[in-house]
C-alpha cells in the first residue's frame, strides 16, 4: 500500500509538461482523483498518478492542476504528509473539511463560462461525473471524460499488477459459483435486467469464488465481469489464470477475455437490452462505450447485498478464524506483557511479532490491512502507521493502541485493543473504560430489521456523549468473508447518509469501534467486529441483535471498573468467559496463563 | 377541527358534475389534497374541498378522480373511519403504507401520454408540484395548476374565518416585532435576498407578535406576509384588524393590506429582485404571479429557525407556563382518583374535566389540540378521539391514556400520562415500564450541539427495541412558544429524513413521546416536552443536553418499579422532587395531597 513510486524528473516539470497538453486541447483544468477503473479503496501503481504528478502519497486526496493554480484536497489525516511532501512543488494543500467545497464544488464555482475541465473516465464514477458535468453545464462550461492527459506525460507508469489467480474453494467457499450466478440471474430477471456489469473487485471475487492479489490486503484482482441469462464473461490478464483453473471456469460456464477487451464487449451490448449497472461503482469512461440505446437499469450490485449477508455455514468459519486470530493475538500480547520493560520495542516491532503470531495460524494468508501500532500522541491519529524513519519506542507509562487483522480463508478480521504501558493516568482510563460502555451499548443493542445502519450510531455515541466527548469517524463499517477489510453497503456513522441500501439484515458484519483521541496525547479505540443475527418476530415486527465474533481480552488495566453498571459488568465478564472457554483450546503455556489472566472476573 | 360540513347533495351527483367539468376542460385526472394556501396543520372549513367532494372528513388524505377511477390515499389512522365515510360514494379507499406509491406516484404512474393533471396551485406546495411536474413530463404529460375546477361545482363553500387578531404583548412576548423584522433583514440581506415572502401562519404570527382564532388550537390567523428592506406587508381580512392595532402595526413599520391582495402584491415584485421561499412552505399557485425575472432564493424560512430557538426569556414564561399546566393535571388527577368506581366516568368526562381545571389557571387559551382520552383497547389508537357516538366508560381494570395539552400566553404544553385503573396486568406494567425507559433514556442524554435531530430517535427506542417492541410514530417533535404544538424543523424520528434543518440548536423545544400499541388491548404514551440547554464547550465542540419541562407526576401503580436500573431510578426520583417542589405552591387539599402521595420516592 504505501509503495513509494520512484521520483523521475521534479514534480513542477511534470506539472509544466501537463499544463502544456492542457494548453494544447483547450482544457482549463485537470482533475486528477485517487481512484482506478474498479473504484477501488488500494490502488494499483498503474493508476496512481495522482500520487506521481503531485509528489504526495497519501492514499486518499484529488489534485486539480489549472494553468495558474493546483492544488490537492486532503483530509485531515495526510495535512501533516501532504504539507511536508508538497512543499517547494507549487501545488498547494487545500484542506478538506465538513461543510467546505471540496474539489468538486471547487471546479462547479470556479471554472469560467466556455471552460472545460477533462477526467480520466477511466477512473471517474458515473455519479460523480453527473453530478460534476450538471454542474459545468449550468455555468455554460463542459466536462470531457474522454481524455486520459497523463498518459501523455508519464512515461514510466508501472505496468498493470500480474498476480495468480486462485480458487476460493469449499469447505470455506459454502455456495459454488454456479449457484450464485443462477441467484444472480434470477434477480437480474425479477429487475428487468437482461444484462449485468461489474466493476468493483470484491464483488467478482465473491461471485466467481476467485482470489487475487492485486492490491495489497484485498485478496482480489483486477477484472471485470459482464453477465447476461446466457453468459458470464470475466475479463482478466489471460496470463493470470492457470490452464487448468481456466477449464474449471469454463466448465462452470464463465467464459476468459482479456481485461483489455472489456470496451469492445460493452460496445457489443445490443441496441435495445437493458443493462444493470451500480453508477456509483462504475466508472464513466467504461459506460461511455454502450450503445445510446441500451437501457440502464441502475442500483446497488446485487453481488454487494449477497456478499454483506454471511449464511450460517460462513459464519461457522467465520467464528473459526476469529478464534485462530484470537488466539495469535494471546501469543503476542502474553509476549508483548513479558518483554515490556526488559526489551526495547518500537511500534515496528509491534507490527513484526503480531504479524508472525497470525503466520502461524492455520489458513491465514495475509494481514487485512497496515498494522497500526500507535503509543500515546501517535493514537490520536486514527489512521497512524509507524514507518522506519518515524516510529515510537514503547516505554514509560501509557496507551499503545493496536489495531489489525487478518485474511484468513474462513474469514476477514479486524480488531483494535489498548493496552496499559507502566501506569496510564486516570484521565487515560476514563477514556478508555468511556469508549468501552460505547462498545458495549452497541453489543447488546437489538434492533429492528431492516433499521438504517447509520440510525445506530447514537446508541453507542450516547455514553460517550454522555461526557462531552465524541469522535470524528464512524463507529462501524462492514467487513468482508475472506474479502475486503472494509465493504458495504451497511455503516453505522451519524455522517452516512441513511439510504436504503444501508438497511441491516441478518448475517451482515459490521465493527463497533468508538474511540476518543486528545491530539498530542494519546487516542482510544476499542474494537470488535459483530455480525446480525436473527432475534425473532414480535408482534413489533421482525428485530436483530449483534453475535460478537472477535475473540481477544479487553485489557482491564486501562479500565477504571468503578464506572462500569451492573449491566455493564455482566456483559464484560460474559464476554470474559466466552473468549477464555474458546481461546484455551488453541493456546498454551505463557499465552494460556495471559489468557486466563486478562479474562478473570472483574 | 372535526367540524363536520353539511351534505347538500350526494358525492356520486358531486363527482359526477367535476367529471362533466373535467371532460369540458380536457383534464384527465383532477388531485384534491389535503391543503390550504397556507400548508397548515388544520384547515378552516373554505379550503376542506376533499371533505367535501369524498365525503371522507378524516383531517388528512388525498383525492384523486380520473373518468373511470375515484380513490382516497389515506393512512392507517383513519382506515376505519374511511371505510365506513366513503361507503356506496363511488370512491376506493386506496391504503397509503410505506413502500407502497402515494397518490403522486400513482398519478405519475397512471396517467397516459398527453393526459393533463389538474390540481389547485393554491393549495399544492411548489416543491411537490414541481416533482409531479417533472415526472409527468417524462411519461409525456403535463400537470395544470392554473385551475380551482372545485368551486365551480361547490356551490355552498364557508366562507374564510373571520376570527379578531390581537397581539402578543409583553411580558410573554420578549422581543419586539421591530427588532424580529430587523434580524429578519440581517438574514435576508446576508443571503442575498431583496424580499421575502411567507405563507405560514406560524412563522407569520411569530414574527409580528399577533395571534388569531382561524383554526382550532392553533392561535393563528389566515394571512400572508411581504418583507423587503423598506417595508412589511401583512394580507389579512381588514375586518380581523382593530383600528387601534393597525395604527399600532403601522407604527411599527408594518402595512395592512386586504387578504386578496397578496397575488397584486407578488405580481409587483420587480424582475431582477431576489425573493427569499421556502418550496415547502408556500404553493405552486402563489408563486406563479412572480415576474419570471425574479431570482429565487430557496430555503427554510429564516423565521422557522428563530422562532424554534426559545430565549432564555421565553425560556422563564414556558417554566410558569408548564407549572400551570401541571398544577391543573393536578387537580385533574386527584378528582380522577377519588371519583373513579364511585361515579360513571367516560372518555369525555376526562376531556371535560381536565378542560375545566386547565380553563381554571391564569393565562390560559385554549387547549393545544382534541385531547386524547382513551381507555384499554382505545389506547391502541395513537390519534384516537372520543367521540359523543363511541366512547368508552371506565370501569374495570386496566390504562388509561390521557395525551392533551393547553394553550397559555406564556408557551404551549403537550403531555401524556398513563393511568392505572383498578389493577393493571404485569404485562401493562411492563409496556408502562418500557416506555419510562426510553423517556428516561433520552432525557438523559447529551448530543452534539448541531446533531441531526433524527438520529437521536435510536437512544429512546434501544430500552424498547431491546424486548422486541417498538411504535410506529416518531418520537418527538417540535413545539412553538403559545404557538403551534407541531412544529419544525427538528424532529426526532427515525422516520424522516436527516435533512441538514433539523439540526438540534439550542432553546429548541421537542416533545419525548415513545410508546407501545397493543390493536385491540391497550396502548401506552409517556410524553413530556424538553427545551435543547447548552452543556458546555469541550475539546470535543459544544454539546446540548434538555431539559425536562414538563411537570407532572407519572402514574407508578402503572410501573413495574423492578425492572427500573439504579440510575432510572435516580432520574425518576429526581424528576419527581422537582416536580413536586415546583407545584406544591400552586395547589390544594386533594390536589396537593394527590402530588405529595405520587411523588413519593421510588
Amino acid at each position: 500500500m504505501n509503495t513509494q513510486l520512484s521520483i523521475n524528473g521534479s514534480v513542477p516539470q511534470r506539472l509544466a509538461q501537463t499544463r502544456e497538453l492542457m494548453s494544447r486541447e483547450g482544457i482549463h483544468a485537470l482533475l486528477v482523483p485517487s481512484a482506478d477503473p474498479h473504484l477501488s479503496e488500494y490502488l494499483p501503481g498503474y493508476w496512481q498518478g495522482r500520487q506521481w504528478l503531485s509528489g504526495f502519497h497519501g492514499s486518499v486526496g484529488t489534485l486539480i492542476v489549472t494553468p495558474d493554480f493546483a492544488g490537492v484536497w486532503a483530509d485531515s489525516r495526510y495535512w501533516e504528509q501532504a504539507t511536508k511532501e508538497l512543499k517547494g512543488s507549487g501545488i498547494e494543500l487545500v484542506k478538506l473539511q465538513p461543510g467546505q467545497p471540496g474539489p468538486l464544488e471547487w471546479l462547479a464555482e470556479q471554472t469560467p463560462e466556455g471552460g472545460v475541465v477533462a477526467v480520466d473516465g477511466a477512473v471517474m464514477a458515473v455519479a460523480s461525473a453527473r453530478t460534476l458535468g450538471t454542474r459545468l453545464e449550468e455555468r455554460g462550461a463542459r466536462l470531457r471524460t474522454d481524455i486520459d492527459l497523463l498518459s501523455g506525460v508519464w512515461t514510466d507508469r508501472p505496468g498493470l499488477p500480474d498476480e495468480p489467480i486462485y480458487q476460493h474453494l469449499p469447505p470455506q467457499a459454502t455456495v459454488s459459483r454456479g449457484e450464485k450466478l443462477a441467484k444472480l440471474r434470477e434477480t437480474l430477471q425479477a429487475r428487468g435486467a437482461d444484462w449485468h456489469f461489474i466493476a468493483t473487485l470484491d464483488d467478482i471475487a465473491w461471485l466467481f469464488n476467485l482470489r487475487g492479489g492485486d492490491v495489497s490486503f484485498n485478496p482480489v484482482f483486477v477484472s471485470f465481469a459482464l453477465i447476461n441469462q446466457q453468459q458470464a464473461t470475466l475479463f482478466v490478464a489471460l496470463s493470470k489464470v492457470s490452464a487448468e483453473l481456466r477449464a474449471i471456469l469454463e466448465q462452470d460456464g464463465v467464459t476468459l477475455r482479456d481485461y483489455s477487451e472489456v470496451a469492445a464487449a460493452l460496445r457489443a451490448v445490443p441496441s435495445g437490452a437493458s443493462l444493470q449497472v451500480d453508477p456509483a461503482r462504475v466508472t464513466a469512461g467504461l459506460l461511455d462505450n454502450l450503445d445510446s440505446g441500451v437501457k440502464l437499469i441502475e442500483g446497488l450490485n446485487p453481488t454487494t447485498l449477497a456478499k454483506s449477508q454471511k449464511s450460517l455455514a460462513d459464519a461457522e468459519h467465520i467464528r473459526q478464524a476469529m478464534e485462530q486470530d484470537g488466539a495469535a493475538l494471546c501469543e503476542f500480547f502474553a509476549w508483548l506483557d513479558s518483554a515490556l520493560g526488559r526489551e526495547r520495542i518500537t511500534e515496528l516491532t509491534i507490527d513484526e511479532k503480531l504479524t508472525a503470531a497470525r503466520e502461524r495460524r492455520p489458513d491465514y494468508v495475509s494481514l487485512s490491512f497496515n498494522t497500526i501500532a500507535a503509543f500515546n500522541a501517535n493514537g490520536a491519529m486514527p489512521h497512524y502507521h509507524a514507518t522506519e524513519e518515524e516510529h515510537a519506542v514503547i516505554e514509560g507509562d501509557g496507551l499503545l493502541l493496536i489495531d489489525s487483522g487478518g485474511q484468513y480463508l474462513g474469514g476477514t478480521t479486524d480488531i483494535t485493543r489498548m493496552v496499559a504501558v507502566g501506569t496510564p493516568t486516570d484521565e487515560q482510563k476514563r477514556d478508555c473504560t468511556r469508549v468501552l460502555k460505547g462498545v458495549i451499548a452497541l453489543s447488546r443493542a437489538q434492533f429492528p430489521k431492516g433499521i438504517l445502519s447509520p440510525l445506530l450510531d447514537a446508541i453507542a455515541r450516547a455514553p460517550i456523549w454522555a461526557e462531552s466527548v465524541d469522535y470524528g469517524h464512524g463507529t462501524g463499517h462492514g467487513v468482508g468473508y475472506f474479502l475486503n477489510v472494509h465493504e458495504g453497503p451497511q455503516v453505522i456513522a451519524y455522517q452516512a447518509a441513511p439510504a436504503p441500501q444501508t438497511a441491516m439484515q441478518p448475517g451482515m458484519i459490521t465493527s463497533i469501534e468508538p474511540g476518543t483521541y486528545r491530539p498530542g496525547r494519546w487516542g482510544v479505540r476499542i474494537e470488535n467486529l459483530a455480525m446480525n443475527r436473527e432475534a425473532g418476530k414480535s408482534e413489533f415486527g421482525e428485530f436483530l441483535k449483534f453475535e460478537t465474533l472477535t475473540q481477544c481480552p479487553i485489557d482491564t488495566r486501562c479500565l477504571e471498573i468503578s464506572l462500569l453498571s451492573d449491566e455493564e459488568k455482566q456483559w464484560f465478564n460474559a464476554y470474559h468467559t466466552e473468549v477464555r472457554e474458546r481461546l484455551s483450546p488453541l493456546v498454551e503455556g505463557a499465552a494460556l496463563e495471559w489468557l486466563n489472566t486478562r479474562t478473570a472476573a472483574i
